[in-house]
């Protein structure tokens, strides 16, 4: 095995920081974009973002949320109404002053002093307040409920230390936003998205997850619950991947949005909402990367068959394009994960090999390749990207016959997308430990060898207030977070490990991105 | 016919401004959001707007542009480079100066004075000066083009008058950016863009437009050449629809974008760009609507088919719910303008003529309306939203077999499509008038009874400097613009109604959004 040269100088056993952006690097996703914190997304990396969204806004618009737009721009005095709120978003956000620019003239261009907006507006953080008021004008009656609105946008979370996909200044994400008539409407609602997200990372994503209630000390601020799915990343930390709030009534007490209610009696609406942002696609780099490059699940790969040719620039050329292109046809004509198989016949310049390593550091799921003998056999080289390697180093190229490849793709593929959550989700298992019973052999479990040895499963009496703030501290002296309450845990049986009450419920305690 | 109610309360001959209003609001599409010049879009404009979306993209992908995501924000300094592009874009902006908020101490919150930002951010009108950035960081050699990318985004350009849909503060858009080696290469691109802009607008909006080149003054700021569709709205005023630009080596000077050449040189690239954006659903509401409201064209419409069960909230419900359910089925079955058939069965509560006059007013292309009577008689109750009243004022239901109905939905679609198109071909060629000599003709033609009679073809000597800035005043004084040179125009034989010198084109003259 040692004798396998990977496609990437960095591998993840050495340094896994490092190895990460050398991924997207040679994935050619994102890069830098010279504005502080925000990136450029780039083709491969915004096809995966594009392939999540229309397999997410599906099941949006079958759950009969419907999408609507509202402002990017949000008056301050919109924070200014939900106390917590505030608390928790007005403080690094981007504030625009003005709306004109002027000559300073010496050439250059400076905020124009008398085009000072009256009230300043800040570049969303999130939609909640200027969704309530629109809430607010739209619904009147139980009749209207419940209202079910998403938005795809960008948003703007001023960012002092960014890291591509995982944290920047601006990022992509849908935001559901809805309201109810009853708290327990709300809270189905609440669930309801939470398992949309949950289905949506492990069957399109090939993720899996843990769906769980977050801690108090993490809640969305304003919100009476807040839910996440947590996934393990390949060096053991957590990636919360998406949430989902019940906000109780504090917005609609905020932004006035009141029902008449069976009994003509006026009401408060309870509300939730929701997201998930392309901090989705840093997860799938940590989850599926391997020291070779990405490897991306084939529901999401905005190609799942990459065809390459190995062209001369000679007159044989040809007729090696037309058997490829008839390759390409038959393998559209099927069907995988229920959609037309996505083949790219890849014929720019180039030699065949580099652009095998080029395809095969971005994850194409199949990578076939086509040379003037294969043709002439009637076959074709396959390789598949989750299984790279022979035993001797080599590429594990499968020389098949042409109908037989076309005729078992779909089911190859198939096959790929529930391999990587399979592989994912054992690592995982085995990546979480239980049993653990004290704080100090948490602490002793994570110094040992300065590894990420991934989860530990405790149990605890869920302290509140001052209680609870003593445990985050605890924690965060081991850099340690909670990461949730997992839904369908075993019930709690021993003593908490910060308390010595009687333990409640099990938590996951991790390191998180 | 006067006997018609119909189900706007103003018509568009009375007053269509007013109309244009009532349209939006009464099809339930957009509504001021509180936020200055920034509107909310609802779920059914949303709804057209994905659907444009979708085709546009589908188009752009087939063109081998790829899309990519950059930052919302823009530096200052980018503006500062490139000359006409400062005079053209730096006024009306949103510029970001702080990245924080902080109490004030009583209770508010302002811009946190520590968090001024040493260059203020620009909130991106367009993105010629980001992606010329990322152009020069990722073309080195002549093999790297053309560089073909695509984003679909959101922009602010702050308007002082502002009207739904056509002229927002911040709206919703795609823009095409290219570079290439050669002038011809960016030409060619440019027109590429705005022949496939011609085909969208006609064959997925059913906008009639005129293609062609705008006069140098109203060129895009930085521009070479500016290319624009144009459709006539049923005031006959005209709308730019979409535009696409060559922009010569100006932005490449300006950003470094430069490669080798073949033979080793170093180059400037040629650029285009083109965009079109949610001012076209203004488009499809001024081209389609009549004093019923909306009608849209079925291939951008969210639903094509609306299924309004006639409930009468007892247990013969369930079995009106199934035939409905059935008919659904059947039609969403089959496949129109290439696509499954996009029906609604609308079961919420409510009277069922009351439905379908919200679904009229909505401008869904077909409304089926089934009672027990249909139902025992195996028939279902149609109404064409393109032919909805009888000579006798009454709504034009045609009683058909429910598999006859489903058998030809398909067609009946496309004929609805091209029936809109081609009513709106008919009333736009008969509302240009060509022969008209001198600018006092022109001036006569407009006083006419106040009223918007379309748009007049004259010919002109193409003046530019001084010449065309006094031809431009001329128009202005009568408010009117030279909307483009259409593509494809008899050749001038005549004299410039303006400069009395021999013509050189024909140009269309005419009042704007």
């Amino acid at each position: 095995m040692s004798a396998i040269r990977h496609a990437l100088s960095v591998k993840r056993a050495d340094d896994f920081a490092q190895w990460y952006q050398e991924v997207i690097s040679a994935a050619d996703m994102a890069e830098e974009s010279g504005v502080r914190g925000c990136m450029v997304i780039k083709p491969w990396g915004y096809g995966i973002w594009e392939r999540i969204q229309r397999l997410m806004d599906a099941r949006i618009k079958d759950a009969g949320v419907q999408n609507c737009y509202f402002p990017i721009f949000i008056p301050l005095g919109n924070f200014e109404r939900e106390a917590s709120h505030v608390e928790g978003f007005a403080k690094e956000m981007a504030v625009v002053t003005h709306h004109r620019l002027i000559s300073d003239g010496k050439g250059g261009l400076i905020p124009d002093p008398e085009a000072k907006l009256e009230e300043p507006l800040v570049v969303r953080p999130t939609s909640e307040t200027i969704i309530g008021d629109a809430m607010s004008r739209w619904i009147q009656s139980w009749r209207d409920l419940p209202l079910l609105t998403n938005q795809w946008a960008n948003v703007v979370r001023w960012e002092m230390r960014t890291r591509m996909f995982l944290r920047t200044s601006e990022f992509l994400w849908q935001e559901g936003h809805t309201a109810h008539e009853s708290r327990e409407d709300a809270k189905a609602e609440t669930m309801r998205a939470l398992e949309m997200y949950r289905a949506c990372a492990e069957e399109d994503l090939a993720l899996p997850v843990i769906a769980g209630e977050k801690p108090e000390n993490e809640r969305f601020p304003g919100a009476e619950e807040t839910w996440s799915i947590e996934a393990m990343m390949q060096d053991g930390k957590a990636l919360q991947a998406g949430t989902s709030h019940y906000l109780g009534t504090n917005f609609a007490h905020a932004a006035n949005i009141r029902y008449q209610d069976r009994e003509g009696g006026q009401q408060f609406c309870h509300t939730t909402s929701w997201g998930v942002s392309t901090r989705m696609i840093g997860g799938v780099i940590m989850v599926h990367g391997d020291d070779d490059g990405l490897r991306v699940p084939p529901r999401i790969a905005p190609y799942q068959v990459v065809i390459l040719p190995m062209l001369r620039e000679d007159e044989g050329d040809a007729a090696l394009l037309d058997y490829c292109a008839t390759l390409k046809l038959g393998l559209a004509e099927q069907s995988a994960c229920g959609e037309p198989v996505r083949v790219l016949l890849d014929s720019k310049p180039g030699k065949a090999a580099a652009k095998r390593w080029d395809w095969v550091r971005k994850g194409a799921p199949i990578i076939v390749e086509v040379g003037p003998r294969d043709m002439a056999d009637g076959k074709v080289a396959v390789l598949r990207r989750d299984r790279l390697w022979t035993e001797q180093g080599k590429p594990d190229f499968a020389f098949r016959a042409l109908g037989d490849f076309v005729g078992d793709a779909c089911a190859t593929l198939e096959a790929i997308q529930s391999g990587l959550l399979e592989q994912a989700r054992e690592r995982r298992d085995a990546n979480i430990t239980r049993g653990v019973t004290s704080v100090d052999e948490v602490a002793a479990f994570f110094a040992e060898d300065q590894r990420y040895p991934g989860w530990v499963e405790v149990q605890w009496s869920k302290p509140t207030g001052a209680a609870l703030d003593r445990v985050v501290e605890q924690l965060k002296a081991l850099k340690l977070t909670i990461r949730n309450v997992p839904i369908g845990a075993e019930p709690a049986d021993g003593s908490c490990i910060f308390t010595g009450e009687p333990a409640v419920e099990r938590i996951y305690v991790a390191r998180a991105y």
